[in-house]
């Protein structure tokens, strides 16, 4: 296991404290415990606020994205694993500014059985709790099956779109709105050519040739739709962005927001390169690109490979796309 | 060789191509080139202007620094080699405002020839260049040889630096002055976990076993000072922070900026466990942070490990620094 850690049950917990010491005017722990981090700057009486949460070994996905015009809040698991429901609670609680909280957050078992057991919890103390959970990975399951499938970097636009809502005063209802449809309009696809090692198990999550690439694992090495010999970039992203597209009706004119995303091994300069097969098959589709993320945005650690998302536009998205954020980890 | 690429020879042309898709309005071509790059923005003139360029591999180093606050122009090389002498002037030309240019770069003999021979050619145009190389690496050559020594991600603080400087309409001889100061104030050092591969080889630049790393290793894999067994996070951190603040003369009450740097396949979770451990053996020897800048700058493509850079801080540095800058791949 090639890391640059110390005692892996500290991972998690050392990361979060160096995050800590490099952005104290941006984040902030609830009652003193790592797992439970707010925004450090004043809160906004009325407006709705977001809790999200999950594994660690994704940064910036999740604590990465709260920030202003993004989510008020992160609950931290250890690597791969659910935060608890105590600490989603006291997250919430910590981040009600009177107007309720959106729970935003990708659909995997027990994240949702946690997620609701502290909206229950919230229910008892008169916070209002909505939940949107993201599932744009659409290599997890077949068209019609949509809610079954996986939260994956789709995530970063949910987050985008939802916390600008906030920022401009949308109510609770309006904010889940608003998140659904940006859900319902974002679809994206995975590539994996290296596994990740989870510090504590300390060996490769999946076995994977040295000439082999899998198309649609998912960023825990969940099985993808194809094992195959390792193709070129641009054949690669030709099966992704065709797969992505046919999963939604898209017609000439249409416009959509790219992020490519590096899943942690994989060079920018990879990147760039899908970025360019990505908008050529585009145009010759007559869907323009009206904006575009290229970096790592949702990682499995050391994994090499990389996903790639769409979301169709319309007036709304592009205006809460466009409008200001900002953490530690991005800044619009 | 895992990579998502085409054919090899490709791999810059590409990645370039994909770069300017995606930041028209930020990026353009001299000439139609797609190796000589200046900003798209209005010239602004009197003001000096800084041209950088290298071998590719290293993104967002060098061509992502090119941006508002930054450098003006680039030259791009092929993977791991320098750019032509050719290119270097064509830039020249194309960002020059009528104030002169600064060659701004690392310390790598192609590099320092080429640059040369661009500086001779703006000399019969009466363009005036002035050179300032930047020589961070601690573990390339020994104190008392520190011209010697290569350049790598304290690059950045130059850039940053020099930058702000043109910005403020600095004479070019006073820009000079502060990127040299700037580079006498930053030392770095590296370790390697893994190597890399240069697409058109197809294979590792070095071999290094499955419980080695090597510290002090450059970013072209070039020999280190010590070839050990995996250390914890905290044993390396303490190694490199120590060799590097050794190496100046450091004071209680300092004041320094950090980057701590990917050089590719490094998750951030892990650079923040080593800004731990670097923010609180500084605080122990009595020397504050002011800024830290944690992810990935200079890069060697897939290879993971880390850099460290520390930038020794006066008024004037603080100030520069402090100032906004902007490109596709630097927001502050």
């Amino acid at each position: 296991m090639k890391k640059l850690i110390n005692k892996p049950e500290n991972f998690v917990k050392e990361t979060v404290e160096g995050i800590l010491l490099a952005h104290p005017k941006d984040l902030k722990m609830v009652n003193n415990n790592f797992r439970c981090l707010v925004r450090a700057d004043e809160k906004k009486a009325g407006k709705v606020a977001i809790a999200t949460g999950g594994g660690s070994g994704h940064l910036p996905t999740f604590l990465g994205f709260v920030g202003y015009g993004l989510a008020d809040g992160v609950s931290v698991g250890n690597v791969f694993a659910s935060p608890s429901s105590e600490c989603m609670y006291e997250v919430d609680k910590a981040i009600d500014n009177g107007a309720g909280v959106l729970h935003l957050y990708g659909n995997y078992g027990g994240d949702i059985m946690n997620f609701r057991m502290a909206q229950d919890m919230c229910e008892m103390d008169d916070i209002e709790v909505e939940e949107v959970m993201v599932t744009d990975d659409v290599a997890s399951a077949p068209k019609g099956s949509e809610s079954k499938r996986r939260g994956v970097a789709g995530l970063f636009f949910a987050y985008k779109i939802a916390g600008a809502a906030c920022e401009k005063m949308y109510s609770l209802k309006e904010v889940k709105n608003v998140a659904e449809k940006t859900v319902s309009h974002t679809r994206t696809m995975g590539v994996a050519l290296t596994s990740c090692i989870v510090p504590q198990v300390g060996k490769a999550t999946f076995s994977i040739g040295e000439k082999e690439m899998e198309i649609g694992m998912g960023i825990h090495g969940e099985p993808g739709i194809q094992r195959t010999e390792l193709k070129s970039s641009d054949e690669v992203v030709e099966i992704m962005v065709n797969k992505i597209v046919e999963d939604l009706p898209y017609k000439n004119g249409d416009e959509v927001a790219i992020l490519i995303n590096g899943l942690g091994a994989t060079p920018k300069e990879e990147l760039y390169i899908a970025y360019r097969k990505t908008y050529t098959i585009l145009k010759n589709l007559g869907i323009s690109v009206y904006k575009n993320y290229i970096g790592e945005f949702a990682t499995s650690m050391e994994m090499a490979g990389m996903s790639i998302t769409l979301l169709k536009l319309d007036n709304e998205l592009k205006e809460l796309l466009d409008a200001p954020a900002y953490s530690p980890f991005f800044n619009q």
